[in-house]
């Protein structure tokens, strides 16, 4: 069972599941960061101390290592084989971590420092290397979420890239959006119905059923004018080609 | 003030709108329909009557019509110019109707047969030609909608193009997003939750401030990473690629 923890990381995912460990009873006895005054003001907020130095570290039952993709592998070369490291990364394979003691405790979610998360509704992605720091985990993420998965390496990458596709990459339509809106002054807030709707549907419908609009209805004169409109951008016009086709093509029969 | 209306349309918009105007106390003299069958379910369902020809109609206070964008301009033709009429579309201009009374009623909403909509905080966006009957569709709209606003041809097609973005394209990026799961073996609906994050941000940021992800970390092996693992599919490799253009060009500074 896991009850104490050390935290590598002061971004996003290390504020949110730093305080989620805390609050779940989890004892985090330090964090560490290449950023010290990032470190600190997490430290503070878990009323914990600051980890200057990666050198002879006090075990605890988890490092979790919430750090750039890129860190990860160099880091875990700082712990002892015995000392059980998991990372939070989506991307990043378990393999990525020194050998020995390892796992992967990966939050399906888009974190931003101004704006809390209901971890209990978040899937846990949880990987790792022996039997029994897997059941640790596990444990630990069922006390954050109500929603925890076992999950390989090679899933999660698929999952991370379905990921980037379904948030990143919807933020930024929403983005273009609110361009295209702003050139016509027109509030972007406009659309805030029609975007709670589009996600509504999926409760009940698949996005294919769910689909509407001018290339599901290869209603080619709406679909010529749009392109038209975005003469100006041809890179918007690509995309706005793009996502056309695609919807043409799911929809041939 | 309009107390009664035509219907000429029997699709997702005409049902949701005729619905609507009913319970709002229209009295919805008849719906007409290039297929008989669906507007005789729709008739029945409003407890009116099927119009099977369009001539020698009895006037109402308006005709609205809710059908696919290229019928709009000759279906018009069939009305008397003091006989309001009103399509419901966002990319077809106002004067595409035939001269005379004529307006534009556009709900900014996805509508689906299978899926009730509230339609209380669908914006309705309206146009009309002369001020009384502005006056009168804005009224009408007031009593199905909180959100009403006048709206131009020319804004209209812009927010019917940044409507595109946010509904038909976003939904296509759940669905690429749901085959890549599958092919993965996981289920689309552990997406569910970061899905809904992403929309709940826009209550409090902008698309801009809420971006996070490869892209806005500009993590270029993870990009490259990603557009390795979509090397079978050309076209969605190109997708990722354009979008991931467009956030780290939009995130330079």
């Amino acid at each position: 069972m896991i009850t104490s923890a050390t935290i590598i990381g002061s971004g996003n995912v290390a504020w949110h599941l730093g305080v989620a460990l805390s609050r779940a009873g989890v004892q985090v006895k330090g964090v560490y960061s290449r950023n010290p005054e990032q470190a600190k003001a997490l430290a503070d907020h878990l009323s914990t101390t600051t980890i200057l130095s990666l050198d002879h570290l006090e075990p605890t039952d988890l490092v979790l290592m919430a750090v750039a993709d890129d860190a990860i592998r160099e880091l875990s070369q700082f712990f002892p084989s015995d000392q059980l490291v998991a990372h939070t990364s989506g991307s990043v394979a378990m393999d990525q971590l020194r050998e020995g003691r390892r796992g992967v405790f990966y939050p399906l979610q888009t974190f931003s420092k101004l704006k809390s998360v209901e971890l209990k509704a978040v899937p846990l992605c949880v990987e790792a290397e022996t039997d029994l720091d897997q059941a640790s985990l596990m444990q630990l993420a069922r006390l954050l979420s109500t929603r925890v998965e076992l999950i390989t390496s090679e899933q999660r990458k698929q999952l991370h890239l379905a990921a980037v596709f379904v948030s990143n990459f919807v933020n930024q339509l929403y983005r273009e959006a609110e361009q295209l809106l702003n050139g016509a002054q027109l509030d972007f807030n406009l659309l805030l119905p029609l975007i709670g709707e589009v996600t509504r549907k999926l409760d009940t419908l698949s996005p294919h059923d769910a689909m509407t609009g001018p290339a599901r209805r290869k209603d080619v004169t709406t679909i010529n004018n749009q392109l038209q409109m975005l003469a100006a951008d041809e890179q918007l016009r690509n995309l706005y080609r793009l996502l056309t086709d695609r919807i043409i093509a799911d929809h041939q029969n």
